[in-house]
């Protein structure tokens, strides 16, 4: 058996920086001595210029479902409505865990592939005034589709709004101070470039003010606890503090790079995928919008099994892509283009799914494919970065 | 200013192999992969000879208190009655989440230092038949004072008995089946030597059938849904997977050691680090027994401020040690001698201390604890272990 190399284009895990994959082998300290809170400090800061926020970030050990959960379990109390924009796999989680914590929630279905309806928010909480609060998913991962965060803080401005920003962050603009949002929650394994195990939730003013009220019953995800903590450096419980020396090479890698040319680089990528998509006689679910710049899901034809292409790509090509979910499981083919990613990783994946369709008898034009990847993806770009 | 190597001698985290710390270097992989449900299945088997269970062990990505908190969440309803040993920072701990479920804890609060009266757990068992459930402490990390857990589950055969075993498991025997423990907690960061941000829990049938009825909200922590998903090969949410790679790299060096050579070696420690405390003038806080061989709690005499004392150990000789807990913060040195901790680590922590108490004008014979530690110890130990 020859060797193909392992390569991950999934939209979380991912790749990470070699900096960070080095930074995990360190030996661990103590999370209390005072270069760990050096080191944290640091990483607080700049995960608020990550979420556009002047207020609190708070970090937890977990995946982003629990703080997920923990945003529930800290604004609520049990019979609160809230609606819920329910346009995907991870939007309809939200959907079960306000439900698992007894909140009356609206949901607001809607196809997946498509971006929140915001005037249709703005209409349901005009149309009823007890709803206390509006949930929504930034990118959904299942999907590729990327909604208007802004527009969903405006529509949401009279009422605690809510944000997922699980595989989004750092990949795209998020301002949650500019844009109203009092809560976006979020992880460390997607754009952030860092082993999963983190997850965060910034807290505004008004959501502060929810939180005391609240009585829903939290002690690990507990945010008073969390802040109590962070204001002496460190957390309530047992940090993870190889991932949190991970994830601050990971945003010194990141801010190396800055935000602005993050943003160009993921919206290149994205036009790139769509475009080797379309040229392999696939359609992508979500929109051909600049803004789906984080996971492309593409439509097989019905005679392609997705999971079966999947597994093909991963056996005999090395490349991971993911399958969909739910009812798409076996309809689509998601590859992520998120974290540390460039063009020629665009340029790969679409040549082994290129060559894996020609096995699977699927018509392609060989080169077509990475022709229009590289052709969308436009000029050189700068600058290089290990 | 010139160098002292950091080295970490603390209950938590614990220093890794150097087969664990490289794999936190390792490339990502997708959960989903066959070769990650293969990793998956074996770190699982291990788990469950570590616990001591033929039944089910869960994994959650979070710190021990997490899975502490999913315990409460996914036994009880309101109101349960349940009885908790309070006799440290830990068994605190207990008390403290079970009241933010609302359950009407039943406290037997006990003075720091002691191991837990099973026999007053019995009496108070026998006298309430409406307790539905006893929770006690292992190891209690704060007083290094390590319970009698066969006895426990004897003494609460009647009701669901919890045991937290976050320091002590992977040092010390834990047989969660043959002692009758319904339910074990624990860490991957203590003795299992993996960095912080794994949680497990252990879960008899009649855990599963309380579970069944429980009505607490739950939902990252709910242990169903990590059972459906771990019989699929893996967890309901993003796995922690660089973590999960390193703690099978970390089973896989303690299976090779093999579980009773190292509860030997832990017996060995205790015995050598409590000699060395008692040559310093310093009285251990538990008693001076075999089976506290996790961390040593020492009584620094009232002219000695504990907190600082840690702090010339780390800025002058780069050891670090941990102070005490709540009213013992300025009185406790813990010295943490648990996972990947040998003779030679211990009598590098005992000079650091002889050298920086009589640094701070304490009256030590220099040499004294260092002979002692290491007569304790005993004899030669094979076999040599990276």
């Amino acid at each position: 058996m020859i060797m193909n190399k392992y390569r991950l284009m999934i939209p979380g895990p991912t790749p990470t920086p070699p900096q960070v994959a080095v930074a995990g082998a360190l030996p661990l300290v103590d999370e209390r001595i005072p270069q760990f809170a050096a080191l944290f400090d640091r990483v607080l800061g700049n995960l608020r210029r990550v979420f556009g926020t002047a207020h609190d970030v708070l970090v937890f050990a977990s995946s982003t479902t629990g703080s997920m959960e923990g945003a529930i379990a800290n604004l609520f109390s049990p019979g609160d409505r809230v609606v819920v924009v329910d346009n995907g796999f991870f939007a309809a989680r939200w959907v079960a865990i306000a439900r698992a914590y007894q909140l009356d929630v609206v949901e607001l279905a809607q196809p997946w592939g498509t971006v929140v309806d915001n005037v249709e928010v703005a209409r349901t909480l005009d149309a009823d005034p007890t709803i206390r609060a509006a949930i929504c998913v930034h990118c959904e991962t299942s999907t590729g589709a990327v909604s208007d965060l802004a527009g969903f803080g405006a529509a949401t401005a009279g009422v605690l709004s809510i944000a997922d920003a699980a595989s989004s962050l750092g990949a795209l603009p998020v301002r949650a101070d500019d844009w109203g949002l009092d809560v976006v929650v979020s992880g460390c394994h997607k754009a952030l470039m860092t082993p999963p195990g983190l997850s965060f939730v910034s807290v505004s003013e008004r959501a502060w003010r929810a939180q005391a009220v609240a009585t829903l019953p939290r002690f690990y995800f507990d945010w008073r606890a969390a802040k109590v903590a962070m204001d002496h450096g460190g957390t309530p419980w047992t940090p993870a503090v190889g991932l949190i020396v991970q994830l601050d090479a990971a945003l010194v890698h990141l801010f190396d790079e800055g935000l602005d040319a993050v943003a160009e680089r993921h919206v290149r990528l994205g036009r790139s995928v769509r475009a080797a998509v379309k040229a392999l006689g696939l359609t992508p679910l979500a929109a051909d919008d600049d803004a789906n710049a984080v996971v492309t899901a593409a439509v097989c034809p019905p005679y392609l099994d997705a999971a079966k292409l999947t597994a093909a790509l991963l056996d005999g090509h090395g490349v991971q892509m993911s399958a969909g979910y739910a009812e798409l499981a076996n309809r689509l083919i998601r590859i992520g283009h998120c974290g540390y990613v460039d063009r020629y990783d665009v340029v790969v994946a679409v040549a082994a799914l290129e060559q894996a369709l020609h096995d699977e008898g699927h018509p392609v034009e060989m080169g077509a494919a990475v022709a229009a990847a590289q052709a969308a993806y436009g000029p050189a770009s700068r600058a290089v970065r290990t």
